[in-house]
């Protein structure tokens, strides 16, 4: 089918529902597809409960990779789940701009994967901050096209939309931030990943009236 | 349990949600497995920068070969998407249908990893345009029967039958053309596939009244 | 939480929803893991047609293996989808019997990859039939468990059960007689499978009145 | 999106049907990517039937690895069934609380396939019951939420709620206890795992009254 003309499905439709199990599907299989890139050591000898030790204590990376990326998917999930609870429907253009932020999501167990086997590699760093960044701008461009387009289901001010946008473009500069980082430290970068939290609640103190809706 | 006995299920049954959701899921799960197929590189020098740059560069075909086929798949997507909006119901030959078309849409992943491998391989290219234009294939395939088996909601002519066909048999043909570009130029060939998107443009142009229900 | 006590959700429940769903995600993933299985070959020679054309004809008996499992979990599917279509409700009985049937389907994807990789070898022939005649049989059990707690929505009699029980029952047989026929010859058992074509139009034109709603 | 803010989604938002959506996606994947770890043997004379059984022998831990996996994450699928069928909503609490207990499910595979590999290894197993002990543990942290967090749409007392943490609870102690078992025999300690079977009925028939709810 062709091109172009943009349709509307209200939130009580079969297609609305299915922007949004076919968006579930994808998350629920990038977060699983995680441990398949664990791969089981071999052993020379099976039964040796020394060998099996020192073989995961070298795996210990790939168990931070997994649970790290894991929580960070997790996190787009949970905003997901949050920004479409504020959808009256979804229209042709969130549809498409929904499967491009897909497409970074579902390409995550790459960088992931990455990072598992070569933590201390500036690069493997800079590629996972570099996906993950573009996971959260795409979340902006989503939200934005939303009130554009009128398919949110509350009013909001101007106000609330910048500091919504501000709270969800916070993690792209920590992201970006966190690569030039690596080059020195890597550890220091994933560390500044973690500034989000208190990054969050900072927002959450300075977030103007009429923006619950847009926190978790 | 048997054969042949027809059976219509209406839009509001459990049944008729649970073919769009079997479906949504093989989608997903298409597209999120695509990323399995770019193994990670194994460097000689773990936090060795520039190695792992250059392991990076030749996977470029990979990254494109997944970006690529999330699109066309994403595409395929968007279609079924649009076509079942359309359905008031399904019937037994439409299951049996949409299953085939699936199988093809669950066996993309393999041309994909191959084109990712083998981007200046006439044959590979061949193999993926051929299975994309089996894909497109059975969505006319599916569209038809629902409007012979008096499935859709909406009431269309036969000369939006007709365009709607046009419409969806284009990147059939693109695909078939791009075939013998690909023994002279295997960029070229790719290149035609996007020709889909002017085409696209033009259709819209030249669609006839009633057809809006067809569009995307 | 513990152990036996009975529940009952009816079709209308979250909880009966849950259970389809939980199907339909299980029968979608293993039916797109077969690609996975099959491998793409490496190539000495990158864009040499003719060693491609080699590698891919190697890879047919996989290709069959892919479409023809593809094709018998497509068509247990349809057979759940049906049967859930006659409950008016799940009970933990039934739960518990759809994820030992479950199992065996998410099991398939092994004898699949090995039937394609050693297509001519009686025993991976034989692990495949039987994997598939417990699928069968565990159909059955599903069924008369239903039949028995009540959870059907539509009245039959007895003799409608005996001959849904047999149209069932006999891909079970069709793939026990499969094994001995393989250690003469691979490709002959499984043309036997096939015989199931002409016996379910057998079965259709000798059933009971009121069977019309254990029909596909 | 930032922190903090507690929302309530009621049983019939579409935002309750998602994180159960979410949930089953995740459980369906987790179990069916079992049988990806158990690979293919390759055989040196492909028709040779007795080679292939040697090879199918050797995999027979593996084969016993998917089923007691599937049979273990299939009875965390039906209590994660049972307790959700009790809430009136969710919170973001349990939302956050239901991904860590999901990353943990999510995990599965990894231990899973370890013990297939090395089932006469203690650590394997330690690594196996850990992690079993770990999501059985936290679904007792979710129960213990949703009570809290008045999330139940039944009320139970504190001695039911009680019982109910003795029973969710009963699998971590018997998956700890079979860890110092497992370094004298690995055998006996899968064996251990099996007592909960007995433990269930026990529990099942010191229930207090008005905890029919909480059973399964």
């Amino acid at each position: 089918m062709g091109g172009g003309a943009k349709r509307f499905f209200p939130r009580d439709s079969v297609e609305f529902g299915r922007v949004i199990n076919f968006s579930d599907g994808l998350f629920a299989i990038a977060m699983t597809l995680l441990v398949v890139e664990v791969g089981v050591p071999k052993l020379l000898h099976e039964n040796d409960v020394r060998e099996l030790a020192d073989d995961l204590a070298d795996l210990i990376p790939n168990f931070v990779g997994f649970f790290l990326s894991f929580a960070v998917i997790g996190r787009y999930w949970v905003a997901h789940h949050q920004m479409f609870s504020l959808l009256r429907g979804v229209d042709t253009g969130l549809i498409v701009r929904n499967l491009v932020y897909l497409a970074f999501v579902a390409f995550l167990p790459f960088p992931t994967a990455l990072l598992g086997d070569y933590f201390g590699n500036p690069l493997a760093v800079t590629v996972y901050a570099a996906v993950a960044a573009v996971v959260s701008g795409l979340e902006v461009v989503l939200l934005r096209h939303a009130y554009r387009a009128g398919l949110l289901r509350v009013r909001i001010g101007p106000d609330v939309l910048r500091w919504g946008t501000v709270a969800s473009v916070s993690p792209v500069v920590l992201f970006a931030l966190s690569i030039p980082v690596a080059y020195w430290n890597t550890t220091a970068a994933v560390a500044v990943w973690f500034l989000s939290v208190p990054f969050g609640i900072f927002m959450d103190r300075h977030r103007p009236e009429g923006a619950e809706l847009l926190q978790g």
